[in-house]
């Protein structure tokens, strides 16, 4: 069987200039980055009402393996370009720390890919190169502040700002900087992130324009004084030469799938300590080019389609016309209670006791008054009385699941499912938002937790407690809620799956994210830099003379 | 008077494909970067052997502010350009980091520059940014491998590869990595670089084509064993992926000047620690697409001149036909005793002290059998007493002085000038090597230092004695020495100006770079990480709505 690079190698990749006239966009709209990416920046004239249709892709808990989220969006934007609808996609950048570590790319995978995957997987246009570049100029920034006489009375140990880089590397997770005499620094410690965990991610994908990003970087806190007042990039004054380096990252980049279905690409920030979706302004000039936008959001619906909706959705003045939630045959039996090992043996019990987790998913979805499809990612190994099973429950529930052989197929696995979302999308909506802006944090919370969850409800630890208490005194009490929870179960215990009950939510703190304009809270220590494997996949990627890759996926 | 920048920012830039056409690259041999810059990867069928003219521009010792070698040498092809000459020039990349701290950028000034200016001294097209990825890279999959069981027995007490950005930021010049407990890491000294300090960067601009970049990069010693065996990429199995994150890198960047004369720039290794000049391929590339090539070496004459001519000559396969050595009033001046704040008062008597720097570049170039030409880069306050000194001094040394003024005139500044490279570059000459290959290092060492700096010999440090006797026994000792030393002085004392005599050079270590091919001679401590100024650039830098920057120069 094909791997995933043989595949997209053996692909007929178009030139991208027939791309973006594919799309109507004009030369002066786009600028190539080598023969099959580009950037683009439509022109402010371009009409901001009459928007395409927007399609949600989230997913039920998943296994570790994943659920194939970012395979379905791309084969069910083939399906819908099949079925003749102008369709684009708007997804995450991958990160390249990842790659070189274990995790499959975000392009997708089998006959549903986006094009040119290695590219896309290695530096792409350079986005978080020059997120990287930034994020750690202002550090650097920083420290000079404090080296130079420290006029902000920065205290070198109450600092929030750390480094970043786009590599999976442990040793950097704690470290002490500043070493080697009066020279070289102050000493303090420090630390790296990885870049898809920087704030600076998460503002890049939320700014609708180059002077909305530079506000956002100007209100991020890096550390607080001696007294416990905030220090802001504004006070460090360097907000205009960050937002410098930024100016081409902002915009997002263009590609295709092997079918040539146009796909904006654009920013990657973690769905655990951000919002975990692409940027605002791709999804938004995906809906001004195209009338169908297929779009995914991170982790499954509690995490990654609750933020999209709760969040990402009012930011982008539009929200999704139809949700689409993947399931599969392995992860179902997962939640009920089968072992890693054993997923691939027939087993309609299993599904069957798994099904309550895609139950409260499809609950917790159909709330917000959007039409609800699932589509059931199919392997070699699911069995039709599985398949079946699936089918029977969540019509019960009052809603249609379809299978998509995407992987295989591309969108000709996928046609049942692009004629029931386009159906569902064009039948009325009416979106009910879970919170209200105004709400206490408190509030936002226990909102959160019950209904998306379905816990009973939150517990605030004593420094979470006390953080509110001066968050309020800061102005920033009223941010939105990013919930950084485990992605494998419902619950903040990652072993407790299929629908748990009688739990509750314990936030350990909050991290607040002043320039992104959110407060992460936090339910258990999120790893903010991964690391390698034992045999990491970098032992496994050659290049030979022409430029040939192998062992990339 | 506009700065640079809004020079550069004032300029006609032609599309890309009119500058590629114009030097007779073929639709496969180019990939465009942006509208105004491009990849290029020339066919493997070109000539070889018809190679255009190689101009190399060097320079008396600097002051401080350097004496503006990259503008002459972008106004001298702007001037053969305007001559009738099929002119390309061959420049080195700027890096990122003191861009934000205060340096000026490496892409001329005033009317001599290469544009698109912000976007060269900004990102460009990532190649330093890959350089950095596979840096770090490279740092995690060694600590990773030292965590997993460390099944190489490295010593992370003797480790030689540190990690690297491009950020000027003293703080992370020493650090202490892999704290916060078993499952992050092994606590270890460590410390970045800036990422033109990195031996990928020497790999990258030394390389012939990717298999020699992958053989280069698999003989990294990246530290020692306990054993005190050297540990090297090869044994990590990791040289694939690094080179697959090179891939694009490793392809010279076509861009133009303002009078539109093609320029390729790539690569920027320093020119202390490493050769200092951009890379083989770039070079080569534009010596089989033009009739004359400029190019520049870093710092004076006796660190990027000697380096230019002993190491990468003979791997370019090609030796300057005229040397264009650059000296300023003002350097002279200093040179000739008079402190930075007199240099812009008149003073004949302070310039004719100083001639004697000169006069040791003079002989040291012309000693290879190569033409030499003076160009005297003229400032506002020079007079015509002072430059009619050095012409004087030049004519009895019986070599020509011509002065440039290509900051205010661009070529125009400079016609003089070119009609006397043209016709240098046509005489015939007859290259003398100055050391051989075989040649043990201390006598390597002691013709570089008695031939080109004037001094009475070299005494190594205990350590660099035996350091040689370790390097025999892995092979290493015959390998090219690039000697880091001063730029301001011929003697690794700063302080000591003019042509000082009686002196000898200190080596107090070898810094082997095995994959690059050479050993470092370190006479004095090389500052591998800068920090920033008291008020950094970075605070001036600002951007408008619409992309407008100003502050950057």
């Amino acid at each position: 069987m094909a791997s995933d690079i043989e595949i997209a190698q053996a692909a007929d990749v178009w030139p991208i200039e027939k791309i973006a006239e594919k799309v109507g966009l004009t030369p002066a709209e786009w600028e190539p980055y080598g023969r099959d990416k580009a950037k683009v920046e439509i022109d402010d004239s371009r009409d901001d009402d009459d928007l395409g249709k927007l399609v949600l892709v989230t997913s039920i808990n998943p296994t570790p393996a994943g659920e194939g989220k970012s395979t379905v969006t791309v084969g069910l934007a083939d399906a819908l370009s099949l079925a003749g609808e102008n369709t684009m996609i708007a997804l995450r950048e991958p990160s390249l720390g990842p790659v070189m570590g274990m995790k499959g790319g975000a392009t997708g995978g089998g006959h549903s890919q986006v094009l040119p995957m290695a590219d896309i997987n290695l530096h792409f246009t350079g986005d978080f190169h020059a997120l990287t570049s930034a994020h750690n100029t202002l550090a650097a920034l920083i420290d000079n502040s404090i080296y130079q006489g420290n006029p902000l009375n920065i205290d070198p140990r109450r600092m929030i700002w750390k480094r970043a880089l786009d590599v999976n590397d442990r040793a950097l997770r704690n470290a002490v900087v500043g070493l080697g005499g009066p020279t070289s620094g102050v000493p303090r410690e420090d630390g790296f992130d990885i870049i898809v965990a920087s704030e600076l991610m998460a503002i890049l994908t939320l700014s609708h324009n180059l002077m909305d990003m530079k506000a956002r970087i100007e209100r991020i806190v890096i550390g607080y004084t001696y007294d416990r007042e905030p220090v802001t990039v504004k006070d460090l004054g360097v907000a205009g030469a960050l937002t410098t380096l930024l100016k081409d990252a902002i915009k997002p980049n263009l590609v295709q799938t092997i079918a040539h279905t146009p796909t904006l690409i654009h920013g990657g920030p973690f769905a655990n300590i951000a919002q975990g979706t692409n940027s605002i302004r791709a999804t938004k000039t995906a809906l001004q080019l195209a009338d169908f936008v297929v779009t995914e959001a991170g982790f499954g619906a509690d995490l990654g389609g609750e933020k999209f909706l709760d969040f990402k959705a009012p930011l982008l003045g539009k929200t999704p016309d139809t949700i689409v939630i993947v399931a599969t045959v392995r992860a179902l039996k997962m939640h009920g209670g089968m072992a890693k090992t054993e997923l691939t043996e027939p087993n309609v019990a299993a599904v069957e006791a798994g099904l309550a987790n895609l139950g409260q998913h499809l609950q917790s979805m159909s709330r917000y008054g959007v039409p609800v499809v699932v589509a059931i990612n199919r392997f070699t190994t699911d069995t039709d009385a599985e398949i079946d099973r699936i089918k029977a429950f969540v019509a019960d529930f009052g809603a249609q699941a379809y299978t998509a052989d995407v992987w295989g197929q591309g969108g000709a696995g996928a046609t049942e499912l692009a004629t029931a979302v386009i159906e569902a999308a064009n039948r009325p909506s009416n979106f009910t938002p879970l919170y209200d802006a105004e709400d206490d944090a408190t509030v936002k919370l226990d909102k959160i937790v019950r209904t998306i969850y379905g816990a009973e409800g939150v517990e605030l630890s004593d420094k979470a407690t006390k953080q509110l208490r001066q968050f309020a005194q800061y102005g920033w009490d009223k941010l939105p809620i990013i919930m950084a929870k485990t992605q494998y179960s419902l619950s903040d215990d990652a072993t407790r799956l299929g629908a748990p009950k009688d739990f509750k939510i314990h936030v350990r703190e909050f991290i607040p994210k002043v320039g992104a304009g959110f407060l992460v809270a936090m339910t258990g220590s999120i790893l903010t830099m991964p690391g390698l494997p034992k045999t990491p996949a970098a032992n496994n990627i050659d290049i030979d003379a022409s430029g040939h890759i192998t062992g990339l996926f």
